[in-house]
């Protein structure tokens, strides 16, 4: 934690699907700095589509682990808000997560345990007693990860909830067959790779291919193995085995979407 | 003002409708560190519809409530850059605003009064003496508000002008109606969200209903107050009575646009 | 170089191809801030098409004059990571680049010489010894980004390398012809504007207009020189002749593309 060692205070980053068009993210922006100006705030992404909570799953999921220990994750896809879903703030070895409690968070803590979990129940670190009935970014989620950011402790945020209580996202998981392993995608990125469910560490060390829609893509290391135009199997930076075009997009080219069924098989 | 009790600077927002496909939003926040590296410059939004000062007017009186008192409020939507129309800083009770004299400002100033307001006359607070003629908010608003955030006074970057002379931007006003209230949408939001001109103050407390388009939608609190895919009126987190569907797109979906009226009746 | 005399940190600013969708820019700012929390990352653009080094190339020549002196300059459109490209830094007037030796930098080069320059070969400086092979922004040049901004000396990072080596991108120069310059459109900004390839050093104190797709457009001094919906030549902010639409979108209207010819006439 060099960070704090310096002085130097932890950062916040936000996740939503508020876009960039309106003020929504500006304003927690601004929320956050009335409380703390002197935190550091960082978009993960605000183009998570609208309500698409499995996308806001993936992308906290691979982000996380490239931040400074002791990060605030505030994530705020919600389509519940102004229902009975739960506000939570979770802790977990490498920060804390602020958000709803609808799953968004499931990924992220499949692979770092939760270590304890409150429910936002503590109304003097919201922004208003009275918050809107639509928008807890700005009046519950912002506000209380400037505190916990600032130092104030999980517990003082509300009510002790059990962690094995927190939402799950059913995201189907892959399985080992005879001779590989099946999946599906799981995300298609702005280059219109398409990243699978399968981790690169199933195919390390082997010499495998992927079939799917009725092609089989050998297994390579790098876009630039193949010649441009070319299809390609990899294991992206993320970690998972996707398919790319080099110089292309493997999305629209290939007609292949989320959710498509495919197989690594092993040569 | 408690950032300035612990001796931080004030904050920097940028507002503009140069998307964030070029680089001139980047080049505004250099020039602002070429002034002083220290100010933390926070983006409002940039995708204002190019020389859309309504919709520039309505994201700026949304969002500036939220933000600690000092702030600088730059605000770029200028399409008679090069013209006569005036370069103005405006002080008022929660900050600064600084930017074209076109009707940009006359949202926030009709919430929060001017106090004083300067014509940007003094080249000295200018990047350059002989500024671009389609690009002042690298040469002129950007230099001024960081000079402004860094502790310049008002009143020495110009001239002084009577706020009564500010341009204002003729948005229609709801009306009272015999038995609720006559308005229009002025804003849709990135969900398409239809935002009426027809603040929540009105409804309050009361029993109400929206007619709009041959519908006629009763006036609940939250988005899960109906089921998925139905129509639903509130007020909306800006304070607005506003149109949604309940994780849909209001806009597409019901094809009502900016400037279509609606009425909000009393039950 | 007031920045430094008070202290302050150099920026970081980061241009790539990798839009906003996909966590890949949070990613970067990660691995920055797990190096130096403390230093300011600004964002260039992230919304040059897939691969269009032409594009980021004139993003970065056009920006990296309004920073201040010693800033770090990341940029990372990279379509031949994994391969044998070589991965760079080199010092220059104004701060630092490092990204790809791809000709991403050769614009800003052209302008301001390199003064040295290292090949990424010290791997004490990336985040791990064992980067992946297709995102090097987050395991090379964000890391030896921030180290630099940090204070690490350039020759540190590397083996050092002929500025005469470093790949040039072939920009097609406009010449002089008997009456006037011949050039093309060498970019297409947000607005519609068409940006040629010729200086407006070229026109300063002439009177002189624009032929391009049969048309003979005067050369005038800003927008609103002309009635809206009229088409104008004018010097614009970056420097460049340009084509614009008062109020309008010159390339949607007129048709006019990337790479088209046209020619400044002295009249």
């Amino acid at each position: 934690m060099s960070q704090n060692q310096i002085g130097q205070q932890p950062l916040v980053t936000l996740l939503s699907d508020f876009s960039d068009r309106d003020v929504y993210v500006a304003i927690m922006k601004g929320v956050i700095a009335q409380i703390n100006p002197r935190l550091t705030v960082v978009d993960l992404t605000h183009q998570i589509q609208p309500q698409d909570i499995a996308a806001a799953r993936f992308s906290l999921m691979n982000a996380y682990a490239y931040f400074p220990v002791g990060t605030v994750y505030v994530a705020v896809v919600d389509p519940g808000v102004g229902s009975k879903r739960r506000a939570i703030a979770v802790e977990f070895a490498q920060g804390f997560l602020v958000g709803p409690d609808n799953g968004i968070f499931s990924g992220v803590l499949s692979q770092s345990p939760a270590i304890a979990a409150v429910e936002l129940t503590n109304l003097n670190y919201w922004r208003t007693p009275q918050p809107s009935k639509t928008f807890h970014g700005r009046d519950i989620f912002a506000p209380v990860g400037a505190n916990l950011a600032s130092g104030v402790p999980l517990k003082q945020l509300g009510q002790e909830i059990d962690p094995a209580s927190l939402v799950k996202l059913d995201i189907s998981n892959c399985k080992q067959t005879t001779n590989g392993v099946a999946g599906c995608i799981q995300y298609i990125d702005h280059f219109g790779n398409l990243v699978s469910n399968i981790a690169g560490t199933h195919v390390q060390g082997k010499t495998w291919c992927v079939q799917v829609a009725g092609l089989s893509i050998p297994g390579c290391e790098t876009y630039s193995d193949v010649n441009v135009g070319e299809i390609i199997a990899l294991v992206g930076s993320h970690g998972w085995v996707e398919i790319a075009i080099n110089r292309g997009n493997a999305h629209s080219q290939l007609q292949i979407n989320l959710q498509d069924a495919l197989q690594v098989l092993f040569v």
